[in-house]
């Protein structure tokens, strides 16, 4: 006979009581395999329930497998192994691995500006949306991205930068690593992609995260080399032609032709376009993309809403020329949209009424003020052994050449000591390059005057 | 001389007319490399225009590296190379590619049910945390999600499936794939993946994309089969222990405890549980997750609120065990996250504050009334030679095994002529398997009665 006492107080369905009970029993070994256990009615007898009480619960047992019911015999215990001992997990218990880091001054990151986010206007269009759409915020949608956002995105490449293009070839994606992911997965294992060093250092940790084959490739004063973009063997090159990241470099016509005729020469090869900083040219008017140039489909353009609205709309997008654009579809017409309808919508409305570009010409010109006053605050300080300042005229950061034999390292060690952090050009380089030492690169966007004042201050101690 | 006439009419300031003139005339060869501009002063005489204008129409072609200064000696025109002629982009042009189908019943996609959607509760959210939240919808924030978020993952997961975490160990990401890219990046290339077959598709779809290696591993009655994974070489096994898609199966505890010890006998071997359906179980209570009963850090727990919110919920998660946590904050710590803050947010409060199981438990009863029915009408017909139908105790899909020569492709095909879409087992299988054909999948989630009525009477039609 199997007796069980049941908790009166319990708030569990007294047929789970039963089921715990004997998938207790069946675990630890007390009803061993091939064990007949009472019939139903015995049960319910034996312990003052239901006949329904006990069904329910040798139904949930022979679910999850621990009895087996055959007709006319009745119910028996399955042969169950034993889950074999093994060392539990190492509790290394993980400690909170993201800290917001408690600089004084962070010239290392470039943060967007976030007081300056036009919160009143985002909150307000959210509402209208919220208001005017339904079904159409929870519908899966189009998973190259939300129509409307895609051709004011289209629209919005003609005015802005000279592109023409159909909004059938705007992808959008969250997050300019997200469409990475899905840009790699378009070309062979034997691809060799070129980036520039110095250059933005995410983009060779992102190939590496692919175990797929990079290479260095220099710059001079025009933009990327050419003569080593050849030698190097590369069939997909990454460039920002606008604004070289962190160089500042603007890319020359003549090298944009010669890039572009290198594409054009070789079946395989494309430019990547990466555009993170078109919007912010502040003394001359704004130089018009690669991509408008592109007529035999060889560059990849791709942006994002991160850098200019703020990091959290996880929207950014690229443009496919229509022969990678066909490869696409066959590659991943699985993938669903990575990025929230309602915030699709509400950025395709921030265009469409002009309210993003009014919000570009604003933080346009504090960025240029900030960006001013830095380079006057650098001049003015008589520690500083400053040797050039480039920046500036567009962008987000400024670059310090300083006559100094002060490692980089030691530089920013000593910066970090009075609580300013910053990197060097050397940071960015993927090979070494002595030219490029003693060089800070200063990113302001985010920066307060008084902060900056004091945090040039502290670097003018250091020397 | 150079003269050029402007538009008096343009919109564009006049320094931009006289840099597109000469702009123009640079590209067309008019002015040749190596060749004098006139000074400043010359041109705004000839021109009868202010030197400033001049000033900045120069200064603009410096910039973008048409023309160069040299001090003293005055401005001269660069040498640029011509693009070479290329054939223009085939515009094939693209025709829509995503169209939303029009079939009078689709059993085959396995949609949301988007009229049950709780709308006013989630825009009641989202304006609530619209009104309560300002910098910190816009800040960068942990790449790994919202700490309130995870917090609450972690709750639910211990209420709801038994298994206890630390919210460090909850990673969200947008969508499932986006975790996938995500997680075999931890794991090196020779990595064999199993999948089960018939199975989800999408998971060898999703390794493709990758190029790694997988195989097939095939089921029985309680499970994936055991000898066979021991013999595909794999590293690490995607099941859905709690219902196997398509076929039903819940694994039994013996089978799980196999598993578990298949994966702790070997140091690289990992369970991938993707606990996609796990919500909607009707006529007994759920089952425990595999991962609540791994004390060796060995299960991967994968799900997502894509398909109990909306799709366009981009929110999806995982839950790593401590050492892979370690390994993928060495791998992906540059990465941003890729997810709305703001829905992070109202997720967050929703599962806070009870509505997500509020909600979970009025569409677990929407979702079991529809499959009670479809198998109802399903029995009714006389017409469809059913052997048997599994399903409406679990899910949103039922399996109808017929009595029937047809091949599973003319099944198909005859059903779309009356404007049925479904699916196969075998459309399932990753490698032939006899046995699965003349089995249909239907999937109902969001069929109305009327129209699954008339499907139902159709597909009896084209026996």
């Amino acid at each position: 006979m199997l007796k069980y006492s049941f908790e009166k107080a319990s708030r569990k369905p007294l047929y789970e009581e039963l089921y715990e009970a004997l998938k207790g029993d069946i675990l630890s070994g007390r009803l061993q395999a091939g064990q007949k256990l009472p019939s139903k009615r015995q049960m319910a007898e034996d312990n003052d329930i239901s006949i329904t009480t006990v069904l329910n619960a040798y139904q949930q047992l022979i679910t999850e497998g621990y009895i087996s019911s055959s007709e006319k015999r009745g119910y028996f215990v399955e042969e169950i192994q034993q889950i074999e001992p093994v060392p539990e997990s190492p509790h290394t218990f993980v400690e909170k691995y993201y800290k917001e880091e408690d600089w004084f001054a962070d010239f290392e990151s470039n943060n967007f500006l976030y007081n300056r986010f036009p919160f009143a206007m985002w909150k307000k269009v959210i509402r209208e949306i919220l208001s005017e759409y339904d079904l159409e915020l929870v519908r899966r949608g189009n998973p190259f991205g939300l129509e409307e956002l895609r051709t004011q995105i289209a629209d919005f490449l003609y005015r802005s930068r000279g592109i023409s293009v159909s909004p059938e070839c705007v992808i959008i994606g969250a997050g300019v690593e997200y469409l990475y992911a899905r840009l790699v997965n378009l070309f062979s294992d034997e691809t060799i992609y070129a980036v520039e060093t110095p250059g933005y250092r995410k983009i060779p940790d992102i190939y590496d995260a692919y175990d797929l084959q990079w290479q260095s490739v220099g710059m001079d004063a025009q933009g990327i080399r050419m003569h080593e973009l050849f030698s190097s063997g590369a069939n997909i090159v990454h460039v920002s032609p606008e604004h070289h990241y962190p160089l500042g470099t603007v890319m020359s016509v003549a090298r944009r032709h010669q890039l572009l005729n290198w594409a054009n020469s070789n079946e395989g090869r494309y430019i990547i376009e990466d555009d993170y900083d078109c919007e912010f040219r502040y003394q001359s008017k704004s130089i018009p993309a690669l991509k408008s140039r592109d007529r035999a489909g060889r560059v990849i353009y791709v942006n994002t809403f991160s850098k200019t609205l703020s990091p959290a709309v996880r929207i950014s997008y690229m443009v496919l020329p229509e022969q990678l654009l066909q490869r696409y579809i066959e590659h991943t017409h699985f993938f669903t949209n990575s990025t929230s309808s309602l915030e699709q919508y509400a950025v395709a409305r921030f265009l469409e009424k002009g309210y993003f570009e009014r919000h570009l010409n604003r933080i346009r010109k504090q960025y240029r003020q900030k960006g001013e006053q830095l380079i006057h605050l650098l001049q003015e300080n008589k520690n500083i052994p400053i040797r050039s300042i480039r920046g500036g005229e567009s962008g987000t950061h400024v670059t310090v050449s300083l006559d100094t034999n002060m490692s980089d390292r030691e530089l920013k060690e000593r910066s970090a000591e009075k609580g300013v952090h910053l990197s060097c050009l050397s940071d960015f380089c993927t090979r070494p390059e002595p030219r490029y030492d003693h060089v800070m690169v200063l990113n302001f966007s985010d920066m307060e005057e008084e902060t900056q004042r004091e945090a040039i201050r502290r670097l003018g101690d250091i020397f």
